[in-house]
């Protein structure tokens, strides 16, 4: 080893002996009769000192010689501090070195080594490297270690096995755009590379695995997105003779135990919520429960008061934001023009101030008197100082748009509070969406889903009706996973396989 | 749960329990009065048994529907069996079903689930999710999790971090060659699969992550071989401020506790032998030490005595075959066969009897007096008994060649004990191989391999005696891994990127 100890080890206790450290050079503090150095390596930081007036000739000329991102190798006495420093576990010692050698030379950096640094987006991923050099981007690598070997052990325990499946496969449709690899070996075809181990993990159970996972590479050849690359990582799992309750017991139980481990947070049992009910009450499949403000249903008293807007809708939603009504005209103009960006979609936004006065103020006094206004308030349970945020329009829109409009104000009133953790299972999907453009439903999940039995007759009357045993784990607002019972018996496959599919 | 307890899992303690199992049915004995049923799921095999005379008409219409591989969940008593089979872990017990429920009929399956199967592979490989069924290839997939765990485990335990590198890159030729996938954002451009992350991983270290491990795929387009597929998985490791002995150590520390918790076999620390002692003594770098048979070497013996075979060939070497004198001309005859067929490539097999009354005979009689091949003998340490088997030739064809047939006659004699392990590490390989097609020099390994500083001289003056800090781990004469230093100083580099290499 070209070291001793690591730049994270060395305590009191090592005071008085011979030592040997690699690693980065951090900073230098060159005071003439003093310099110091921070030596860097993932485990810590070392300081090493050295007296100018006193230290050996060639030992200096090398450390004048010295410069950020050095890479060297030091050998010498572990001392105490004289001004300790308990901000870093080694802060009660230094190096007086002996010997230093240049592993390597390093150009200035192009940014500095620092959490804050003074390097832009697009330099640091030039220089990826040198930005996994600093401790805010080395943790979460860190953390994702810890994450997946956690998730092992947590499933390992569960009599989970993990088998790794093929990645050039045969392609197996997910909705998504395949990335394809041509075969040298026969001309003209192709391996695709998998969107999931869909198919083979639901082969594994026919085999009598009985439980498998697999911390997995996926693949989907789609456009970039905050979410959405085209390589990431799941943890894929599947088990055998369960219930739907069983699923949602384990994968609970998984993120509890990540959240203890990692955070030291104890998460209390996830609530449940029907996707009817997430999309009535915030018209989201992944709503963020961090905080309140659910719609607020006016779509039967906003109508017949010859607001023409209103009348015509097939829904009138609103959402409560406490304490804001004396927000200026400015800042709901603001609040307008983002619901109006194509992003969202509205085609307008009706407000309605409920003042500490008692006075209720909206921007259609002209079709409301105070009387309704307030009635909309009651309905809301608004109080004094509150605003209400009203959209309209087709149903499953104004759902979508008031369901941003209500994340948007939470970010502004700052309610999306990035220490507290709010798990939530969203369940009862429907088995199948209906797709306008092309008339006819797809299956929502995949078309393996098992309905709930007690909707399978609803095929031939209503299958947009249809529930499926379909969940999604939903954390802050962000989908953090899903599955689905998968359809084992035949006959129900057959049936779920209906016409209206092709 | 579609059941209270896997088919491994009841005792005796559990006898007057009622219990819920699900599986596959693996066997049926039907003798009319009594009807055993063979229930097996991952875990294990529970047996049920029906009274046929008594059992309700709706069950036993049930059981009679049975075929193997039905899929049935079961509940009933747990009841001690009158003929208990020691051989099962539940052979105490068997199950009195009140209910068995078909989750999902069988077809009749195509082969047996048997460890001895009566299918063929061609048949086993179409239906492989009914052969992953079969005890044999199960446990397969059991082991191999088990490994990945265990490796895991150890490897977390030396501060090695796991980070998932890239699987669409930018092309890094490694020798074999490259899958690519089409990218549809960038028209005729193209990703590259990697065949290792060794790009990666070193730029790891340079962000100085000190310690990495990846379980990870790595695709070659490359033509099918025993050991060589498209797509495998390998342990990739990189560490950084350490020497080869380090290396060594941390994975032979993985080797000895993968067989210790895996076998229950302490492995004594692994021997080491150079690249040439393995090339000289055993005609191969990946040498099976099981057993001696080591290469003797007759190049100066053998000549001047008018035999142009061997006084034109650059080497004469041999191998004593421990008490197969006695062989008969067609034995050594298939055994000529054998080397001359073109995967060994020998012209022809020289042999020598040391036979058990002394007298001594050779296929070259013609050549060499008794006298010569006793000296041959003593040179080879013979013994009366003994069988000489002697190729020449080129040197390097000659030790492949006669390497081979050490195996060969190894296999023949049952020398190679599968359950004996003998590990080895192959050290100091060449830094270079000549290529007599393109005539020049290649990099072993690759050219970010160091080489012995005290052989750096030879750069201008023999650069294939350039000993490279690089090593192979060999098990029973199958290459298990391999990896080396990587040169880190710049200097070194540039001398190593030599012009013999373009």
């Amino acid at each position: 080893m070209l070291r001793t100890h690591t730049c994270g080890e060395l305590r009191k206790e090592n005071i008085g002996e011979t030592v040997e450290l690699s690693g980065w050079v951090q900073r230098i503090r060159d005071k003439g009769s003093l310099i110091w150095i921070d030596l860097r390596d993932r485990y810590g930081i070392t300081q090493l000192i050295i007296e100018g007036d006193k230290a050996d000739p060639k030992l200096l000329s090398t450390v004048k010689s010295l410069g950020r991102e050095y890479v060297i190798g030091v050998k010498g006495t572990v001392i105490e501090r004289v001004s300790k420093n308990s901000n870093i576990p080694t802060g009660d010692i230094e190096i007086s070195p002996e010997n230093i050698h240049i592993h390597n030379a390093s150009e200035t950096p192009p940014f500095t080594i620092d959490d804050d640094t003074d390097g832009g987006e697009d330099l640091r991923m030039k220089y990826r490297y040198i930005d996994l050099r600093r401790n805010a981007v080395k943790e979460k690598l860190l953390l994702r270690h810890t994450l997946a070997r956690l998730t092992r052990a947590y499933l390992d325990g569960q009599q989970f096995i993990e088998v790794e499946t093929p990645v050039l496969i045969k392609s197996t449709p997910e909705g998504a755009r395949d990335f394809v690899v041509p075969s040298r070996m026969n001309k003209g075809e192709f391996y695709a590379l998998p969107q999931s181990p869909q198919t083979f993990k639901q082969l594994l159970m026919v085999s009598g695995f009985d439980r498998y996972y697999q911390i997995v590479k996926c693949f989907r050849d789609e456009d970039l997105r905050a979410d959405r690359q085209p390589e990431f990582t799941q943890i894929d799992c599947e088990m055998s003779f369960v219930t739907q309750e069983d699923i949602l017991n384990t994968f609970e139980g998984l993120t509890k135990s990540l959240f203890k481990e990692v955070k030291n947070i104890e998460l209390p049992d996830f609530p449940r919520m029907s996707y009817d009910d997430a999309m009535r009450q915030y018209g989201s499949d992944k709503p963020d429960i961090r905080f309140e403000m659910k719609f607020i249903d006016l779509s039967e008293a906003g109508k017949g008061h010859g607001f023409n807007v209103f009348d015509q809708s097939e829904v009138i939603l609103g959402i409560c934001v406490k304490g804001c009504a004396e927000y200026t005209r400015k800042q709901i103009d603001s609040i307008t023009d983002w619901v109006k960006r194509p992003q969202i979609g509205a085609k307008g936004m009706v407000y309605v101030k409920f003042n500490e006065d008692g006075s209720v103020k909206s921007s259609v006094d002209k079709f409301y008197n105070e009387e309704t206004l307030s009635e909309w308030g009651k309905i809301g349970s608004t109080e004094k100082g509150d605003l209400m945020l009203i959209l309209s329009g087709d149903k499953g829109a104004t759902q979508k748009a008031l369901g941003e409009l209500r994340l948007y104000m939470a970010d502004l009133l700052e309610l999306r509070n990035p220490n507290e953790f709010k798990p939530l299972w969203v369940v009862d999907f429907p088995m199948l969406e209906w797709d306008e453009e092309t008339a006819r439903f797809y299956a929502m999940h995949h078309p393996f889903t098992s309905p709930k039995p007690e909707d399978l007759p609803l095929l031939e009357s209503n299958p947009g009706a249809i529930r499926a045993n379909a969940y999604d784990l939903v954390i802050n607002g962000v989908e953090i996973g899903g599955g689905s019972i998968r359809i084992h018996d035949r006959n129900v496959q057959e049936k779920v396989y209906h016409p209206w599919f092709y």
